[in-house]
């Protein structure tokens, strides 16, 4: 079994690999969750390497249940302090769940993955179910999760609700019956407690697997589109390769492991020899999985030249001549989206980064004349030509 | 105003004076509300405390709502483990809050009391209530109950569903939206959660008034049945001068203050002047509140009758005469039922406390003949006449 050695490689913990064997072993279709945040449905390398181990799953002949937790994103913040997370509508919450089985069917099997939403089961529970669910765990296992018990500790706010969050997440196993729950490690304590939850309401343990959180371009922080420092799965594929072409060295070979499955000796073999080549290689495979092998060579092209600081083939056109035929520099970079505002368009051209058919501009007043078509450029990689 | 006087003088805390004066002057009908434990009906000086703290209330013209923790109780121990308190049925918390209007009502004012079961708004609650609910108070400061605190750093069991409970009761006076809530010392935590939710809920915070808890007749432990430490406001004249009698003298200043309108310095007076007249005066002062004022005199003379050792005048009778001329004195202790077993009986004998007659019966095998009527006793105060 190729797919149970891939996923075992990639794997922090397990618990336990016996039960996760002898489940295999039994020979039933099992069910394997995964738990989704309704509000970021776009995915990038870092949401690929637990979706990566479904489709593992997949391969082997289970089925994929994702549980949108819409029912705490409908309740919102009932403290109302975070206006960064307001409540989702039942409509936002079934859009994101179609947008995300979209997405997550890029790398997965339609015909074997199911989208569930924890409002289905959770919404109709009542007190006496709470109470009941609540009746199972202590509040000392609960304040071990590592942020409650810092906040509890240091006389931070910790609101009662936010203790029954993980209950409701460990619930959704109960509600599923679950045979695997996989998620990053930043999830082990929540994937457990869904583990301990079955086992009190009398059904087999879910086997919990918990993957590394791929980190991003930048070396340090988990790989995030707030944070810049990703590359999403639906980027064009010069992009990817001019992305992937910035992977810190040392995080190469953790970037081949957990997003691609390329043989480790190989990867390893190359980064050793010439890690500029290992770079190329990764971006040749993730343009091969993510947009097809015919892809690969105009990619590659196109980042060269732009390397060199040549302006590439194939750039995308603008038509504003027919508007205007003189404009000035700003007020061009601010039409064509390049700037968001007129006073970053001055600061884009005071640093010397923006090139009319590849001469640097040097005057902030500059008219740019509309009548020819003309290459506008910011900084390395950012073309437009205007028609 | 009297009632507010003497209410004052029998609090141990009020949150706060200021605005429970207020609230009194405000000319407004209040509502009090008082928690009630379904399932022990059966009423005892302790319970008096606070009830007849609710009799000044009425007599200011305000009204009394009882709220009948039916909720948790038809929920039972979900954990299971408790199996003294078994889950109650609708019916058993309905019979148990119409019996608890009866007794009550020997203190209060049918008119202007009120039973509320606290399923009819907490029944209602579905999960999103709960994270609402639960959201208003953090983990701190429910651990700050102090059962709660040392079972959570002692490391002792404290399951979540426990933390649950205060909010569920604070939530009761939401449900009211109660002007004042009164109850025990031992409440003193859960009345406030109260007081807090409903400002959160964005009502006016209830006035909480705390009372002691009444030492039982072994002048250590609170009153209770279970103790056989109480005096029952149901007992007869005769039972409640007897036990009046056997209130430790440093408590008695304490049953007068918490359990009569009588001034406290007359009290005093009598306490210090004469300790076994003064305990007639309690004596006769509770005969009079629950039993009337012309019920006084036979109590008294009976009890005086049997504290010289004589046998009352007026003892219950009991015709088993029919059935057999002859029988063992550890067969009739049984069989009247003042001794649960014949073993029982043999140590009652064999201690010298059983009398036939006035006559201490010496011989374990003693045959007793029941051709004429005898008097069978007990101890100083339990007689029988079997005819």
């Amino acid at each position: 079994m190729k797919e149970l050695e891939l996923i075992k490689r990639k794997a922090v913990q397990i618990f336990s690999v016996e039960e996760l064997e002898e489940k295999i072993k039994s020979g039933k279709k099992l069910k394997i969750k995964l738990g989704a945040d309704p509000s970021r449905p776009d995915l990038h390398l870092g949401h690929t390497v637990v979706l990566r181990v479904l489709k593992h799953f997949q391969d082997m002949g289970h089925e994929v249940v994702f549980v949108i937790g819409d029912f705490t994103a409908m309740i919102g913040d009932p403290s109302g302090k975070s206006k960064t997370r307001p409540a989702l509508t039942f409509e936002d919450t079934r859009r994101a769940g179609e947008t995300y089985f979209k997405q997550v069917t890029k790398i997965l099997d339609p015909a074997k993955t199911t989208i569930t939403y924890n409002s289905e089961w959770l919404g109709k529970m009542n007190f006496k179910d709470i109470i009941d669910l609540t009746s199972k765990y202590t509040v000392a296992r609960i304040l071990e999760r590592d942020d409650f018990k810092n906040r509890y500790e240091n006389n931070l706010p910790l609101s009662m609700h936010e203790l029954l969050y993980p209950l409701m997440q460990g619930y959704d196993s109960v509600a599923l019956n679950a045979d695997i729950e996989i998620g990053g490690t930043d999830q082990t304590f929540n994937l457990l407690v869904g583990r301990e939850l079955q086992k009190d309401y009398g059904q087999e343990r879910q086997v919990v697997l918990t993957f590394p959180l791929l980190v991003g371009l930048d070396g340090k922080e988990k790989m995030s589109k707030s944070l810049d420092n990703y590359i999403g799965i639906d980027e064009a594929p010069e992009i990817m390769y001019e992305k992937a072409m910035k992977i810190p060295d040392n995080c190469l070979l953790e970037y081949f492991k957990l997003t691609t499955d390329i043989e480790l000796e190989d990867a390893k073999k190359w980064i050793e020899e010439d890690v500029v080549l290992a770079h190329r290689k990764y971006a040749e495979e993730i343009i091969k999985m993510y947009h097809g092998e015919d892809k690969i060579e105009e990619a590659e092209l196109r980042y060269k030249q732009v390397a060199k600081g040549k302006i590439p083939n194939n750039i995308q056109e603008i038509n504003i001549s027919n508007e205007e035929k003189e404009i000035s520099i700003c007020d061009l970079l601010v039409k064509v989206k390049f700037a968001p505002s007129k006073s970053e368009a001055k600061r884009m051209v005071q640093g010397k980064g923006v090139k009319i058919n590849g001469n640097v501009v040097e005057n902030l007043s500059e008219i740019i004349t509309l009548e020819e078509p003309i290459t506008l450029q910011f900084g390395k990689n950012k073309f437009l030509k205007i028609v």
